[in-house]
């Protein structure tokens, strides 16, 4: 686990996977480790003067910065409300700092800007502070964008983000069909002519998200299946726990087109990225309202029951294929796809 | 004011001076706007369930990535911290997304870190929520590091980040001298062969700060002089404010060797980078407490009075100069060194 001193960083470093992983644990956990970062959740949790909050941040550095459906500014709103949201909290605030290759033309800088306003709104979030840092021309590609958040949480939905209270019968939900984003990013990278746009389902879940708890449903565990995809998603749920979990392939929604692609270049949609899509682990009691709920917002029409949490196979993933074996479920390891987000 | 459309980002338009402003005005306060944002305050003053908080981000670029006394990892705590600190906040928890360039050193990093994990240590701050993004070879130079920042305001403070409270007689304070940051970031840029090191003053302010406002003294204003330098803050201290400022040029404390290098090199150390330094409008009563306040604090051991709030010239920054004249002190307008922090 630990990195060898005379090494270099990789592209798998950036994954979301094993690799990610290994730099959180080798590094940053020994030299920061306190015990809210510790927790290892997409969201810290915070007291402050006896209210909760949650805090996050995120990178993105997607290339290209254009693509179907959403943009580097779509992407920077949505994925900083969705770890907010996925962590039980209520999205407030949002912080954007850019930085800027010298020469970016201020026309696409307006486009993401405008994007950034236009998800922000639909999030129901304020930006409310900023940076902007440029380098000169070939220090960076393009733009940048990191994003922080801070959304309010209501003590009884505290135990969500790190899943204390999973247990063996609960049942695991998504909201629609899965490595979309992934598969838009790669046709526009690669500018590829397909006769329908693969479109990315770039989106804030956090209105989808708050009406499950709102109903009062059991969640005890989110996590939106960004970098590494579902499959890393999964995986990291039920690691080093005293239970597994076991999914069913056949009940996992792939979009045609999306699936067409992803065989055409190799790729496996459990590893790649969404970035509106949201795993949800409740109550085996509730599993049926939740699926209801989720399913009357047009985010979640397509919400499924995917599988469940089992007592074997202890700690890991297992999965049950369209061709009818069963096999372990692995954690992204490299990164078939850099910058995705 | 507004940028035409068929524009480029410039260089300038990361400086912290008047192109930063534009940029800031013409296209995010333009889609973005809210009534915290509108405040253009460097830290976010935000109100949750009755609490006051503040809020801030800074992106970290600078060239080279380590510099004599500190490095991108120190600057990325302190900035952070001193924005918080100089709205008066109690800084408490940082964030931090790192964009590393694919082929970094690991042992670059590590180095980086620990001297993140010493300085978060110095500030008694704690770093609660982290992103790894790693782009491929030539997109990014080696690393970019975002920290965003909230911290505990009392309600007594909040005034303070807009200097509503300042008025004519009020004086102004600076904890010591000026410029080191700029220099030695350029003194190792260019490899100079200097006899003693210019070293930067990167520095966490909160506890000199914390020290100052304990006093119970009354503090109308404060700001690090950061990108921009000394100039800059103070102008934007008065800018569209019905009084001026009156600075003596005498008083502003600039090390030897930093003044040589800056002759040489033709820069004004009034608009080169600091990374310790604040800026303080007081109520003149108070001036000479803070100032004894102040020099007890190793941050503060040089501090000195270098003005002082005046009726005229209205909105602007008059300057006796060290030759005798008078002259008017202007905000920056290019970037006379790009990537400084």
């Amino acid at each position: 686990m630990a990195m060898i001193a005379n090494s270099n960083i990789l592209l798998g470093h950036g994954s979301g996977g094993r690799l990610s992983q290994d730099l959180f644990t080798g590094l940053f956990a020994r030299y920061f480790h306190n015990p809210v970062l510790d927790q290892r959740t997409d969201s810290a949790v915070l007291q402050l003067s006896g209210k909760h909050l949650a805090f996050t941040t995120d990178a993105y550095v997607v290339n290209p910065i254009f693509f179907p459906g959403a943009s580097i500014g779509s992407l920077a709103i949505c994925g900083t409300v969705n770890d907010l949201a996925v962590a039980g909290a209520v999205p407030l605030y949002i912080s954007s700092a850019f930085i800027l290759e010298e020469g970016l033309p201020y026309s696409d800088l307006e486009k993401i800007t405008a994007d950034m306003a236009e998800k922000a709104r639909e999030a129901q979030v304020t930006i409310v502070a900023g940076d902007t840092k440029v380098v000169t021309k070939g220090a960076c590609d393009k733009i940048f964008i990191t994003t922080s958040g801070i959304g309010l949480l209501k003590p009884e939905h505290i135990p969500i983000s790190t899943g204390q209270n999973i247990e063996i019968g609960d049942k695991i939900l998504i909201n629609g069909p899965i490595a979309n984003h992934g598969m838009a990013i790669l046709s526009k990278r690669y500018n590829l002519q397909l006769q329908t746009d693969v479109v990315s389902d770039c989106a804030p879940l956090n209105h989808l998200i708050a009406a499950v708890l709102q109903a009062g449903c059991e969640v005890h565990f989110m996590r939106d299946a960004t970098r590494g995809g579902l499959a890393t998603v999964l995986c990291e749920c039920v690691e080093k726990k005293p239970f597994g979990m076991f999914i069913d392939e056949a009940l996992i929604p792939v979009d045609d087109d999306v699936r067409y692609l992803c065989e055409m270049f190799g790729f496996d949609p459990f590893y790649m990225a969404n970035e509106g899509k949201v795993v949800l682990v409740v109550k085996r009691a509730h599993a049926e309202q939740v699926l209801a709920v989720m399913q009357q917002n047009p985010l979640g029409r397509h919400s499924t029951i995917i599988g469940e949490i089992t007592e074997n196979p202890v700690g890991k993933v297992g999965l049950q294929t369209l061709i009818g074996g069963k096999r372990l479920l692995e954690m992204l390891a490299g990164d078939p796809l850099p910058r995705i987000c």
